[in-house]
């Protein structure tokens, strides 16, 4: 039995979005699940009353496994992370999170602001031992199968054993909820040498390549990113500073935008292209693993649609069920320990 | 009358390509415009007399208008960047950049190894006063007009200082080769507003507001790059330590090929995409200038074909004609006249 609580007021279309993803999910999820919708309880009673009113049959009978948790406090979209912690202590993020410490809880999902959720999990969850920060583990569609690709913005500046710790979360992250035994770990950089890149980037070649227990196959560039590939084989796990990853990301998600208007003057029909290029829709891949955390906290976009709550709402059962925050914690403390100071 | 050196051994497919490109420049150029072929006399000669031989008659009639300039030796992809400065004084680079210094030249174009090439431009033509560095100015395909990007590749570590002498360089080279008054100059980040960033990229979001001369409109994302354009209008030129100039601008390289694979399960015919994506290939828009060296250095994709050399001589001879050089140096005097320290 999983419990898995979903922010019902974060997000650019929520409440509306929030519960319906939450009602998608119900569909999915095995019946022993629930879902735990935090917010203020007379705005989030009264969307999903609307909502199972225009709902079918099935879709109702489910609604027992949904739990209202009230939350008189919601954080804005333009609110400080600081905010998270001090100034609204009774929001749906710090209450939704507060579940987990309290043990009433085994996941968070939320699609609002990203920067609150960080603070806000790492202050309440807070990090495992041996982490500096925790990062951002997004998925991004590949011409193979989705990489994980972190940190995907949650710092923007980066030491070499930072870059290392990243590749650690990756790690486990892969294999507990991607299912990838032994993921191959790439390090994102402007050549194959090791020899090649920036000087947190350079360091942390060295640190990973020396380092046991990780699949560490070298460098990859930005051309392998969107392949899933390198020339030395398939890649799971790309490693990189914040910044790097934050304007990366955001790069591909303006793709399909771009192919759009370069193919509608060929001939092809919106209706082929709009298939195929669905697949690029990283959003849609679910949730982000906020990683480092004692515990789980899945970061969504801020313009999830229902579909995307839903996947977001699956990782979280996922990173649960697999206990990758404990693996986590066990990995990292089996690398303190047997790594020679 | 322009002189454009061309580096008749660089690059993946030398000497057949260059030899070639410069077959089709001669067709676009006017006719008082000469191409100078520098390389191993007796190869490129024997190449040259092949290609001839194979060309109508009016490509043999323009053939007066190219010279031979020997070089005795040739810098190879996997040379180290000092080679091209001390080991081998005698290779197509650095006579033909020589040429310049010499004054018998007004450009240089190289398809060849790109480290060698910046540092024999840096050593041979040195910097304008001012700058630390110089920046490979790449113009990237956008859904709008194509955009300057710089640094592309040659500095991986920057400071905020050199961020600031990117943007002046990218304002020179958008006006002068581009024909574009005025130019809007953007920095690129995490977040539009001035606080989000790096540390670099923060310090020089201050420096560039402050600054008088460029038409800086702060900070754009990733998103923006393949547009064009930001929600405050078009984008000329785009400002980024080389690091993340280069895993970008490689990462668009794999696009073409990632569409391709998505959109051929769609039924959309390779021909129609095809010609839908040519717009993609940054690489056929013609070299991207060194920036910052007093004179002019194009470097060109070490995978250019005949067409895409072409391209980098008539980039060569916008930046001959258009004075870009001088204009930087004027620029960089102004500006370090006009500021108080």
């Amino acid at each position: 039995l999983a419990r898995i609580a979903l922010d019902a007021m974060g997000g650019d279309h929520a409440p509306t979005a929030t519960i319906a993803g939450a009602l998608l999910a119900l569909q999915e999820l095995a019946p022993e699940h629930v879902i735990q919708l935090v917010g203020r309880a007379e705005i989030v009673r009264a969307e999903l009353d609307a909502q199972l009113a225009a709902s079918p049959a099935d879709v109702r009978a489910q609604a027992h496994r949904l739990s209202l948790v009230d939350a008189a406090e919601v954080i804005e979209m333009t609110d400080k992370p600081s905010v998270a912690i001090r100034g609204k202590p009774h929001s749906s993020m710090a209450v939704g999170l507060r579940l987990q410490v309290a043990g009433e809880s085994e996941a968070f999902v939320s699609a609002g602001n990203t920067g609150a959720q960080m603070a806000a999990s790492t202050f309440i969850l807070r990090l495992h031992d041996g982490l500096t920060r925790p990062a951002i583990g997004t998925l991004i569609p590949s011409a193979r199968i989705p990489v994980v690709m972190l940190d995907a913005g949650a710092n923007v500046d980066c030491s070499a054993a930072e870059l290392v710790q990243f590749a650690r979360l990756g790690a486990v992250y892969a294999e507990d909820v991607l299912g990838r035994p032994n993921p191959s770990i790439a390090l994102l950089s402007v050549g194959e040498e090791p020899e090649k890149g920036n000087a947190a980037v350079k360091d942390a070649h060295k640190e990973l390549a020396a380092s046991a227990g990780l699949n560490f196959i070298g460098n990859v560039e930005g051309r392998d990113v969107p392949m899933g590939a390198c020339d030395r084989g398939p890649v799971d796990v790309v490693v990189c500073d914040g910044f790097v990853g934050n304007v990366l990301l955001k790069f591909y998600e303006s793709v399909p935008k771009l192919i759009f208007g370069l193919l509608a003057k060929s001939g092809v029909s919106r209706e082929q292209l709009a298939g195929a290029l669905q697949g690029l829709d990283y959003a849609a891949h679910g949730g982000a693993p906020l990683l480092g955390v004692k515990g789980v906290s899945i970061i969504c976009h801020g313009k999830s649609s229902p579909e995307a709550i839903k996947n977001g709402i699956l990782v979280g059962l996922r990173a649960s069920q697999s206990r990758m925050s404990d693996h986590i914690g066990q990995r990292l403390a089996s690398t303190v320990e047997g790594t020679p100071a």
